[in-house]
């Protein structure tokens, strides 16, 4: 989930000192456009990693903004007076007005996040109390407050640098304490709360927003765009809500044109590449996940075909035993055109049983389909206990395809993060074992390949119109790969991204995925897989 | 919450006959156009006592519509087919497609109920269970998906009763097993668990609709009636969806009036007094729960003295007992206009100390309280622990003046319910003591203290032209008291009725209970109260 907030993404000194002045004077804008008839206030919460910029962004922001109409408010422990009433009695009381913003830091995300890493409560309490979050937030979203949410992430090596260097220095050594330290310590227990948390509060009416807080500048430009474009958006909508209550009421009449002019649309993604204010565009670094994998890795031919065949032993191994123990696995191809799916797949069912799988092909939906929610014809192919079933592209179509294509609306798609989620998290709570790999080539491979595919007669029937008409929106679904991995990558459902310019190597990795992931399915069944050799001395000696 | 289901509603014969064939032709109508163009399905769940006419009210229906559009699901112990896969696999393999009407009996409710009534698991098991539920209504309805939910109730009385009936007739013997009178016997354990179903799924997307189950004409009706006005509600709502969007992409045109006309508004009320049908109005009883108050209880004016002096010493040991343990009591008072309000809070702060308690009248908003979520101002009277918070009206406003007088969209007194809900369920759960009271008076006597009022020089002041023009919509109040009721009297936050038509009566009843509940309160402290006469001696004993 955080690895995408790991890319080293910077913001140079020139262009941030050109985007800044823009961006102010927009923001200014809005906090007058909101205190003149915005009917909602809004409600913006800070979390994250500690050195990763939460209280250095907030006090940007005041430096941008008007602090008259913008309150701060952090919590520590609660006083005597807090002690005496219900827990959320502070966070209602410090709630921002209609009009106003309010910038929360350590808020009612606190408590139960690091009472779960101290291990004071149990996994089932911490979903307890983000139910109490979800629940809150819902009330103030349904009253119609705008929420956002940021997660300033800083990678484990990188927040120890930052430890470093401010210890080092010997004007901010006091602002590293012991704390800190311990923190760092138990980065890993942080993280998996943090990944729960953002899985389980993270909803259409209050998303989470992952900043990488490596740069200062980034991660700065970063929430001051997205809180303006929250904030365009949200007074759009409140526009659009007022007049389908006119609607309602029997009284719609046109939109007028100034109506409509007033309010660009804004761009949907929160960390945009551009976003037009006025008549300026902001420019901002648009790395993703793919273009840092490395793409040169390979395996040698020579090597490659005992690799494979040691590979695929093992995964046979495997996976007979899983059957044997009724634990099911479901691989998950995605990718784009001409990555190699079809060969890895390939390599995968040559090492099963033909009894034991079956690969569905995910095309357009049938009429059938159509006619239900888009998740109902996954369900349908669900297999019984034990058996593999590989699916060629899949669910993940609504936020790849789907969205590019603009088959489903922002809304659908959006929605369709959580949705995902959650039919993956009953899949791997009922013990089947889920890997999703993505298979990537960069973008001179794939046009090589094409080249290839258009000069050899048997693999021309490979190559449609569609494909090119795809390659052309390659930054689009880039773009959308990177989201589906930032939202739907998580600890109990984790992509594999697959370096696939070298078709060898990203075989084996395939395989070794697998192999790895079946023998952890049959290790939570209580009955530790035992590898080949060592078995069969163990049946020997029994039998003896 | 089910209070309101055992008030021995009835429809005649005579009515039935004759409503029947009309709402036989519009349901018959509307699956008509669902089948034509509605891009939703519509999915009807039951659930409920047995005896209630769970399974009988679904063969009415398939007797009253075409049965070609129209499947039913009913679930056993799941095969070994559908245990191989994740519990919801066999759900969604029903789900209806778009346009056709899917009725579930003992569905996703059914295994979390009989879990938790059986003792299988803890009342946090539950809530995890209906979060998944709550989840998977959320993604159909999000998906446009038509949800409604019906809950037959009998009591338990009327339980045994029906059972008895069934073993008497040698046709129905077989009907009645030993499971039955086993559930039976569990009857509390079964509506403790059905009331927080119902609590945490009745949803704005999927709400519950709670019916008398006891005599099967009214229930019949009420279901078919309430299935209609969803139904023709819902294509209304798909309908401004369809034009939201159409705004939303800049081609907002105006409703035809023909548009408008095809669908006549439905009201609000699930079961609504009237419902007209082309030009037919059909009538269902209009039973209250208030209706079914004995308001001829009275105290004597001779035994009134010493009663209230001794029920107010009662409530000061207790109260004060409470203050040192830090326990806070908030005491709700809501009623009709002149049912003596005041009078009762004098009667209760008579026995309390006047630095312990603080009386919060509860009349518009402020400017500043209109800036905020409408529960805000009531968690800023939230008082420090161990004192007594008294709520001269309250937070049910929302659901009471707000609702009948419009202030409140239906959205956001629908919403209210839930929201309710949870803040009462955040106080009980900090420990606070929570009475809410309904004095309630008939209309008569209302009319009788009015007149008493405009004679009496001293009175006068308290009569104004609003609490005549309230009077007049003597049963819309009527009507959302008795919906109040049935959605926010829980097992941990229930509404006490007090029959108030005799003042002493009134002011004794809400003694008794305020002592009674702080009692309950003291004791789940773990330092259970101990009256005052043994505790002196106690205290003599201890120090001698």
């Amino acid at each position: 989930m955080f690895r995408t907030a790991e890319l080293g993404r910077t913001v140079s000194r020139a262009d941030y000192h050109e985007q800044v002045p823009i961006l102010r004077a927009e923001l200014l804008e809005l906090q007058q456009q909101l205190r003149a008839d915005a009917p909602f206030p809004v409600i913006v919460v800070f979390g994250g990693v500690d050195g990763a910029g939460k209280s250095e962004t907030i006090n940007l922001l005041h430096e941008w903004m008007d602090p008259r109409w913008l309150t701060t408010r952090a919590y520590g422990e609660p006083s005597d007076e807090m002690r005496d009433r219900p827990e959320y009695w502070r966070f209602w009381r410090d709630l921002p007005p209609k009009g106003r913003i309010g910038l929360f830091l350590s808020c009612w995300y606190s408590r139960p996040t690091l009472d779960r890493v101290y291990e004071r409560s149990s996994e089932a309490e911490l979903d307890e109390a983000l139910d109490r979050v979800f629940a809150f937030e819902k009330e103030l979203a349904d009253d119609g407050a705008l929420i956002i949410k940021f997660w300033m992430h800083l990678g484990k090596k990188a927040q120890k640098e930052r430890l470093e260097a401010l210890q080092k220095d010997p004007l901010t050594r006091w602002r590293v304490t012991k704390t800190d330290w311990d923190h760092w310590h138990m980065y890993d227990r942080f993280i998996a709360a943090a990944e729960r948390l953002i899985t389980r509060t993270s909803t259409g009416h209050a998303p989470w927003h992952i900043v990488e807080g490596f740069d200062k500048r980034y991660r700065g430009l970063t929430v001051g765009i997205t809180l303006r474009n929250a904030i365009v958006r949200h007074l759009e909508e409140m526009r659009l809500r007022r007049d389908l209550i006119a609607a309602r009421d029997g009284r719609l009449h046109d939109l007028s044109a100034d109506d409509r002019e007033t309010v660009e649309p804004s761009p949907a993604d929160p960390v945009p590449g551009e976003t037009r204010i006025g008549g300026t565009v902001l420019r901002m670094p648009r790395i993703t996940i793919l273009s840092q994998l490395d793409s040169s890795q390979a395996v040698d031919r020579k090597d490659y075909k005992l690799a494979l065949e040691k590979c695929q032993g093992k995964v046979n191994r495997r996976c007979r035993r899983a059957k044997e123990l009724g634990v099911s696995t479901i691989l998950v191809f995605e990718g784009w055109d001409a990555a190699g799916k079809g060969g890895a797949v390939r390599r995968v069912t040559a090492a099963l049983d033909a009894r034991d799988f079956q690969i569905i092909p995910v095309a357009s939906p049938t009429d059938e389909e159509q006619a239900h929610h888009y998740l109902w014809r996954f369900w349908r192919h669900l297999s019984r206990a034990g058996r593999v079933t590989i699916f060629d592209r899949s669910w993940y179509g609504r936020v790849l395809v789907e969205r590019v294509e603009g088959f489903a609306s922002e809304q659908e798609w959006r929605r369709a993060y959580a949705e995902i989620n959650d039919f993956e998290d009953q899949l791997v709570r009922h013990g089947i074992v889920l890997c999703k790999f993505w298979l990537h080539i960069t973008k001179d491979e794939q046009l090589k390949r094409f080249k290839t595919r258009e000069k050899v007669a048997y693999k021309r029937w490979k190559l449609t119109e569609e494909d090119w008409r795809n390659r052309e929106k390659w930054d689009d679904y880039e773009a959308a790969v990177n989201d589906m991995v930032e939202r739907t990558s998580t600890s109990i459902a984790p992509w594999t991204l697959v370096e696939a310019n070298d078709k060898r190597f990203a075989r084996i990795k395939v395989l070794k995925t697998i192999r790895d992931a079946v023998e952890a399915g049959i290790a939570r069944t209580g009955h530790p897989y035992v590898p080949e050799g060592k078995a069969s001395k163990h049946t020997l000696e029994s039998t003896a």
